[in-house]
């Protein structure tokens, strides 16, 4: 399959030249980049020196129609929902990174993104790309997640389904890596501020909590809210997520990871560890893994779920991959079958 | 005031030593180890050179009651226990540090420390550290609350105080700085596995969780257990604690932060953000202060409290000072009205 | 004596607040800042908040000088050259933290700074601020010099006022903390791209050559180029610089360390490791310390000097300081006297 | 080709695993632990979870030799020296990581490793296997270069082999991420200790130094010595190399990058930047390619190399992997043929 990558030197640009180019069944045709066309990439990103020979082009719709057969958008929420649009009246098909065409429920992108959404009649078209849940795995497009979002998601999956919590007592606490807010400079991820440094931010209104709801609600449609906090760790790749939820019934750590298990047995990117083990953010990066460890508290009665997941791989451009192996009937794990980089 | 360090090579050992240097009422006469003591601390510990002249001595309780008129024990949990004891027969003042004093509940400190607890008749004499709400501020035994507790017990204060939250609702996720390890090696603390890392550990079994409900049941007696987790953060100093509690009615961020600084009002390491503005970790690093930030999310009825403070600050060495000078009757900002280091 | 800072809110304003709040002689009277002078200095760092309560003023130099003594520069280069100059005919005190006034060649700062140079009247009046080597020490008007040029100066006074060294062999390989590049936002200090990494930079251009090749040569004249290469590593705060020069005949590491412990002795702020031992950039962290390690190579006639200072200490605030107090008559060490910030 | 890997969970192990797990035409068939036969690889590695099934083995050279076509060798220093030899007897190819075969000069393995050297015999039989030099590309043994010496070697080679530099003016700074110490622990490798350090180690005296010696005396043989100093900077993986000499004649610095370009323009692995690009650290991590950038600098006749690799990479595994390759009559690049993982 022939693909074109659009915002490639975006950080989950970049990751997506590093996993395609060792894919057995896609040849990257051409890359394009909103801002940087007329550099080289080689000099923008000296460590593909050799690796991609590929000229760095303006964005125009029509001629990746003719080379291309699939084109992946790799650039910030905001550019995709115009610049998808040609290529679905045309039939072509994408996958999107951005959160631009994820939230189906009117007025809700609008409201979390603040800025006008996209026509919904485009909208509708785009599945939900939560790889281990897809609704319409033939769809010529998709909306890839959030990478809070898939881990948030994968996490509480199988309790949810099984209505093994209190549905009002859900709190997830997530902690991402700072190459999350991209390649735009600012203060936050000036060095000399968030090394040796944590904060919280968008206290309660991260635009990845109606991206949660909507895809929660589809396995629980009670449910009404959940409690979502995001924050910044002095690392560059990977989310560490915990979260914690009321028992509707006690239940043992084995358990757990017996339901955990069997919830995932048929899917090859999620490990669940093994009851007493939890997963460290390391063990994941550069991979598009999602390791979950579980435990029941009995006295008060609360389950919690660590999941680590690169925000890079698992949360962007691995879980593209793996959207783009569904769609085109490869084996998932095609580009994406390799050890994460330890230590 | 002349005082002597008892496990001054170790990290709250050296802390001790940066805030009690420029104490103007107090005189450090003499320096101890348990397994240093034929060193030089200049070599073990070239920041101190030409600032310490003082020589590492053994541990030799008589001569230190000679000398000095209070001790400071900054050892590891287990060595206190027996190390205290001679100073406490003969009448003579010491703050605990560690571990091996703070838990008055018979067979606590045995099932959570994994080892005989110091007899009941030396517990019961120390007073538990927290200075903002000491018992007995007075005494002569004070038992320093661990860096956790400090924080926990902080953020929960003035609602369980004022009754404002769900008794069974409330959810610790805390993150600690390395140091908190202290400077004994393991694999967990090894640069190339915790770089670039997170992890959680002692998944519902933290030592601090005894320590923390028993300080919540003084104010909230009918309080059963918490949820509270622990891990580990790719910084050396600082702890971030998110609390998590539903509350019993509707409220404002800003009748909230009110609420928290009305009820630290004289407390002059308490800082509390306006509405709106979360602290980060870095803004304590180097002092004792405690700075908190406060939420409140209409749609899950729940209270979010961000917490920071150093580690070894606030949650060791600082506090350890500030008990010092209410002991002494000093203005409880003596040695420790720095600026933060920042950046 | 009562002072003034402007350009309090870059990282060495910052830390000429810290330093300054504890000087038991000096009064900070107002605070200024070129952009930020209408927003709460405790918002725009929370670390402040309750320790300062002076508001940010615009930068008025006649009522700069009716409330104040002295006036400290804390801005970029390029700001104090045009800055400086109504205090200078008004004859008032002024240290400025930038390179504006430290070159005195004619043609240097326009070459090297690429841009006007101050009036050479105004220069000529600046004393040059290596604090162990002032030529005028009541000087009004302090150049304060480089962060690396203060190292490598101080590394190599010794062996060039001695003559023993080839002058024509000396290399320094200089390191620094990424705060060093300031508050301003590039690509170069953004987290994702700093972090983990080192990279040279200005390639034999850096701005501290002709500043540096100016102090050597008051004790060489002959001295005619050094090779001086600069790169960043993934720290906040700290330079670690190592200089090599060919001896000019065989010298033992003990001879090596016993010239520079001779050289420096009346000097509180330059510590001189023991034969053997090699300072680390944490243990001069958060104060004015310059340390120093030495080492002869019998096989290449090499002499190795291996010097750390904390960029923001030593190698901007912290001198000032000590500048300040040379200026004023008192202690060097005013203000400056705090065990280093470890670990 | 089916290969044993002996001492797999040391990070050399671990890296050669992820390896040649994609090599095309190599199967592991078998992989041994010193020390942690015992128990679960993937407990100990859980980064490896579903993606390794083979268990940790104790080391029987009869065994490994039966299932097995070419060992490696991936254990410490002094452990090699005895396990190599029952392979070497029986005539069955090794690849050795450490330093235990590496040194020909008698005396020298004593002198520099402080232990009783392997037999002359045997050390004779092993080709030194810097993969771009080969000297005996089909020789059944292999001493894989230290990863300070690698980049040390293949810096210096173009200037040497041209005799374009002063012999006796050659330093080099090289600094190493703190993953070349090894998973043993140390104070060094102590998180609070390395995090936000650096430390200048093994002045004058590290083991590569002897190493590279022999290298450099095969290119010239009237080298006499280097002056080589080794540090440590707070990042796991990587060598930053920064190397001097002082040119033999003026040269610019297009044809200093000209000059490295033809002497590579073979080696896969090697890139030469463009003249004024000098390489980052970060853009080899997870590769095995080496980097450079030239300079030359007119004032002090000096040329300045710039050599970036993974230690882990180019430095260990990777070339390791590269050694196999050419043994074996494979592309060099196979298994090795990824984007280097950025940021």
């Amino acid at each position: 399959m022939k693909v074109s990558i659009v915002g490639v030197t975006g950080y989950s640009g970049l990751e997506l030249l590093r996993y395609l180019r060792q894919h057995p069944f896609v040849e990257i045709v051409s890359i394009h980049s909103h801002s940087m066309n007329k550099k080289s990439l080689e000099v923008i990103n000296p460590h593909l020196k050799q690796l991609i020979s590929l000229p760095l082009e303006v964005i125009d719709p029509k001629k990746i129609m003719q080379k291309s057969e699939l084109v992946l958008l790799a650039t910030p929420s905001g550019v995709a929902k115009e610049l998808a649009l040609p290529f679905i009246e045309a039939d072509f098909p994408v996958i999107d990174l951005s959160g631009d065409f994820r939230l189906k429920n009117p007025g809700s992108y609008e409201k979390w993104y603040g800025s006008t959404a996209p026509p919904m009649e485009s909208v509708k078209k785009f599945d939900y790309g939560l790889a281990e849940y897809r609704e319409n795995p033939k769809s010529k497009w998709i909306a890839n997640p959030g990478c809070y979002a898939t881990a948030a998601e994968l996490s509480l999956a199988p309790l949810l389904k099984d209505g093994k919590i209190e549905l009002d007592s859900i709190i997830i606490d997530a902690k991402s890596g700072i190459s999350g807010a991209g390649k735009s400079l600012s203060q936050t991820t000036h060095f000399s501020e968030a090394h040796d440094n944590m904060t919280l931010y968008k206290m309660n209104s991260h635009q990845h909590i109606p991206e949660i709801m909507e895809q929660l609600n589809k396995w629980q449609p009670n449910l009404s809210a959940i409690q979502f906090s995001t924050s910044l760790i002095p690392v560059t790749r990977g989310i560490f997520l915990t979260a914690y939820a009321k028992s509707t019934e006690p239940i043992s750590d084995e358990k757990l990871v017996q339901l955990y298990q069997n919830h995932f047995e048929k899917n090859s990117f999620i490990r669940i560890q093994e009851a007493g083990h939890y997963p460290a953010l390391k063990q994941v990066i550069g991979s598009n893994y999602c390791d979950m460890g579980l435990a029941y508290n009995p006295k008060t009665n609360c389950i919690t779920i660590v999941c680590v997941i690169d925000n890079l791989g698992k949360g962007a451009a691995g879980q593209a991959v793996q959207n783009l192996n569904i769609f085109a009937g490869y084996d998932e794990r095609c580009g994406l079958d390799q050890i994460p980089i330890y230590p």
